[in-house]
């Protein structure tokens, strides 16, 4: 068999095309696959629905994380999409697997911590599924509802628009660092890869604003502004010379010889919110401008005009976390 | 450690029972745990939600059903839970976990399989996640409206109520006992195991006709009926001497040597729907009488009043599949 025709050759994004390509089209879904949500209309109204999915050992270790860190980070991952289209959760739902030999109170704590961080966005479990899995999954479906001016996609940005980020970069890959070679301190940025702290009223906040477009960072600030800057078929430009890089970073980063900035240009799983607002908008909520939105142009790979340059270099949107690629 | 501080001691409704003893009400979540989906207040309206997971190797066999059935199957399992509660289907979010080295191809049929369930209930995929996992794993959760009464649940059984279902009872469980013994016919009880064929209309048709009570018989008919009559505190009282019994499951029956009637109690996953009527409602839409219930008596064991009995003889709600606990 060759390489393309498994999912390691096809990878994540290139499955999901294959799957969304196959989709006919429902009246009733607002916004299909491919945004941070879906938005599908129940009764009449807008629903917000989103998924994630987390495995042991790919997504979590559990002698890296307590049983409640993995559940918070379980939520948090599903609410930050919520959120990345200007909505507020109210529900989660549970999809669990697990040996028949974990121990209950892991099972029990690890949920205590998906109420714990749902509590935090005024959000409730609601219900779900336990099965028996060789491998501990959790998959969470959250669900909500958008704020009025409706849900805010990825395809909005315009040219001109400032391009704003609310919420850590880099903190989690900066946790994962230190934990990778046997650190457990500086305790912040270890918390920070234990569980993210998601920016989550920023989203409401940015719909409110005028946001024109919003995603969730969870693979990485370049990879996921590539991924909006594509559905809005130009090109993200982001200026690091002006940043304030937290001390924190600093500290982490000189120890390990590396530029903090990598970090936050490609590190995933913090959860902030990056978003495109009209020129001149009043920043408010933890938002900061960190570039502007410019037109296509052709030096992008692949035939595409759309991307992201830091700098004024382009970067390519393959500089984050890949699933069945493994880069 | 000792086995009850394990899943497979707690089991799964053990585990459920804890988690469910941690939530905090909320107004919003007009049903929680505990019934075939929750109803959770989005935007003013009612929404249905509920999650079904399946794991390769315990709920399907790759060598025996294809992609395009375990993904048939997959869907059916969650918006038969709609249906239980008097709800239609609107949209599927797909939780899929995947080794690397799957083909990309079975990964794309499950998913078309999926997308021909939904659509033969009038529901769209609208979303999900794709993440690499050790073990295939499909989280499918449904999302729907309930009937204009509202939903249908499993409390709501009265003495005197007819008991009906619509749907199949014991046809996955006899494919099941061929395929065991190697058996590939006869062909529609094989693939009654393959993917079940949930009467999706006879839910908002119960509902429509005053049902009191519903649920999804997914572990069989003895242990779900013993769900609705512990929720409802009542008796359920099936009479299986006037069943007529399947000419498929007669003649698997009598070359396995048991009584097909038992196929019918026990055997899960058909997805049949057992509902409750005011006596004399005029069954339709598939629904058949099998019973009434009765009131509470104290002939149960661990000190409950009510449950199961059949042709007058007390059965234990354990007769069906468990998880963890492997029975």
């Amino acid at each position: 068999m060759s390489m393309d025709a498994t999912l390691q050759g096809t990878g994540e994004f290139g499955l999901i095309d294959r799957i969304t390509a196959g989709l006919a089209p429902d009246p009733r879904v607002l916004v299909g696959p491919g945004d941070d949500c879906a938005v599908l209309a129940v009764a009449g109204r807008s629903v917000l629905v989103t998924c994630d999915v987390l495995v042991e050992g790919r997504h979590f270790r559990r002698d890296w994380s307590t049983a409640i860190d993995i559940g918070r980070r379980a939520a948090a991952a599903s609410m930050a999409d919520i959120a990345a289209m200007g909505g507020t959760t109210t529900g989660l739902v549970v999809g669990f697997g697990a040996p028949a030999d974990t121990p209950a109170a892991w099972a029990v704590e690890c949920t205590a911590g998906l109420v714990e961080e749902a509590s935090s966005a005024g959000a409730s479990l609601v219900g779900g599924d336990v099965v028996e899995s060789p491998v501990i999954t959790l998959s969470i479906t959250a669900l909500g509802e958008a704020s009025g001016s409706g849900p805010v996609l990825r395809s909005g940005a315009r040219v001109g628009d400032v391009v704003a980020v609310a919420g850590r970069l880099g903190w989690a890959a900066a946790g994962l660092a230190l934990l990778s070679r046997g650190f457990r301190s500086p305790r912040v940025l270890v918390d920070a890869h234990r569980y993210p702290v998601p920016p989550y009223s920023a989203g409401p906040w940015a719909a409110a604003a005028g946001a024109t477009s919003m995603i969730d960072v969870s693979d990485g600030l370049i990879a996921d502004a590539s991924h909006l800057a594509r559905a809005s078929g130009l090109v993200v430009s982001i200026d690091t010379a002006d940043w304030e890089v937290p001390e924190e970073l600093q500290s982490a980063a000189a120890a390990f010889h590396v530029d903090p900035r990598e970090w936050m240009l490609t590190g995933g799983e913090d959860h902030a919110l990056l978003a495109t607002f009209p020129a001149g908008t009043e920043l408010g909520e933890g938002f900061r401008a960190i570039g502007s939105v410019v037109a296509g142009s052709d030096d992008f790979d692949e035939g595409r005009s759309s991307g992201v340059q830091v700098d004024g270099v382009i970067r390519s949107a393959d500089e984050g976390y890949r699933h069945f690629t493994g880069h």
